[in-house]
């Protein structure tokens, strides 16, 4: 299983022209849009992401992460494995907690060219390739590599990493880091805590441990986002009440 | 073939989580993203929607439907056989018209519950493993039972209940129901039917029947939703004229 | 593989509806979402699109183009074989800069119907079993004919044609066909060429040739397209710079 997650968008053609060069060069491999609308330009919010989401995969499976502002530059290309699962993406932070968090990990810097590569779509050109590769089970084309690290990154981002299509916003907050009874403040106001949504009044702001284990919020039936102008980036506040 | 109905939206995490899902458990089965924008919150709706968009399927086939605001709450969650085709989703009326309108229709309350249940992502955990085993044509893991009714439902709802990326508005009535020479009135404004775009000036309004049998309301080369700022739930007028 | 080119929107139903045909009758066949967000209405836009995006596919691909605002009108349905690879869609000029372009081209006129044929979505029900059809090998359904022709149309369109997810907008020109040194003016700003993002400060305007060979408009880290207001459709000056 091919996994992407990527920023670049749900509709153009971007991840469409990634799929036919899996479609070609990796046959029959199943390929999940996992996501298509990680924050653009910030790999830092969607690394927190990456390994919450990633976690579902298995061993063998693929995970193809772009956030890559500095495409075509001379940042590095790597091939990550983590607890048995790949990851392909470019050395700008994106995959630092996948790494940080994982058991056993290995890293290569991807030395291998294509034919033909782009200044703007190493997605398409190198990293796809890449994940293609892998996924038919052969050994990342490059060298064993320390990826650059970021250890001034918490453990877990007190900000908003990801608003939904309901209007809900993730955290970079693992919801089990935080004791009993801790309110998250955004935007001005303090939220407690909740199982679900219909454990609030219609319209009850509530934040929970969401179904890949980060703190979320959420107001019932609307927007979160919308009333709280919430957005990725934005600052979230931990309050230790009592 | 699995078709998907939900309201997660088109580029988040959670349709491909669902996929991720199915390809392991039911691997080789087609799934259709039909789709991922049904109105948030609103099961009443997408009922509409369900009814009129899965006739085009097939006997065997699932449609998976999820609009969900009760998530992790006592509802109850249905299989139906409606028809020969297999629906799976939350007991909240979001196939008390499919059920209404089904020649042929049997039910089960899904009893049967996953390892690791989420609090707020039944699509994933509990919809998902149960369509993949109704796909695999085994039988649905539950009890027979009645569904919730909602006999105060209309058979067609004079409302819209969906609004496509042309801006082209779906209401809840079917076009087949409506006798020759009805106008649809919305935003204060009376709207003759044609049979096509180009049967009218550019910028015109019409209303026709729709590819799926909906009384749709749109512009000829332009958003009539953005015009007559129509959203899901506005009601709609119909005016036998003579 | 088939490659679907509309404008029918990521997220509502028809993509899926014309997925479930192609599904059906051409089993097996990757079907590839390339765009679901070409400019609605205006196929002159998309033809540069088309026609840049294309290439990369290969011979015995289909590529399946919908921009059809007068769908159910008299216009005529074609299946074109341009360089090996074959194109289905309305003849409203869609195809007419892939046809100009070709080395080698045949067109056929679509008279083949589908026993139920809707007014209103001939994306499923007459394209869709026509790329099936191509796709699983067999000739076009229809005469040898030529297309109605748009010789008014440049060979370089000097307009915003799509604007994608970040913002960075497309140009109908070919950079290969533009000499060093041109600078873009839109929106009353006139910008240099860079290779790439990096290659500009953060925030800077640039103009690139972008993975497909079209001439595009960005902001590093940010969109441009929100700067300037750019939207298809909107113009652009070429200027010779010295």
């Amino acid at each position: 299983m091919i996994v992407l997650c990527t920023d670049f968008g749900p509709a153009g053609p971007y991840v469409g022209q990634v799929k036919a060069v899996l479609a070609r060069a990796a046959p029959g491999v199943p390929v999940i849009d996992l996501f298509a609308d990680l924050p653009p330009f910030r790999p830092q919010l969607a690394a927190y992401l990456l390994a919450a989401y990633g976690e579902a995969f298995m061993a063998g499976d693929v995970i193809l992460a772009v956030v890559d502002p500095g495409v075509g530059s001379a940042r590095a290309a790597l091939a990550l494995e983590a607890n048995g699962r790949w990851y392909v993406g470019p050395d700008n932070g994106l995959l630092e907690i996948v790494l940080r968090r994982a058991a056993a990990a290995r890293c290569w810097t991807i030395d291998w060219r294509p034919p033909a590569l782009s200044a703007t779509f190493h997605g398409r050109d190198l990293f796809a390739p890449v994940a293609a590769r892998l996924a038919r089970g052969e050994p990342p084309p490059g060298t064993a590599a320390a990826p650059s690290r970021h250890p001034d990154w918490p453990d877990d981002l007190a900000a908003i990493v990801y608003v939904d299509h309901f209007g809900n916003a993730m955290t970079g907050l693992r919801a089990a880091a935080l004791p009993a009874g801790v309110e998250l403040e955004v935007a001005g106001v303090r939220i407690a805590r909740a199982r679900t949504f219909a454990d609030v009044p219609e319209g009850g702001l509530l934040w929970y441990a969401n179904a890949n284990g980060l703190a979320e919020i959420a107001a019932r039936g609307e927007s979160a986002a919308a009333r709280l102008a919430l957005a990725p980036g934005r600052a979230v506040a931990v309050h230790r009440s009592g």
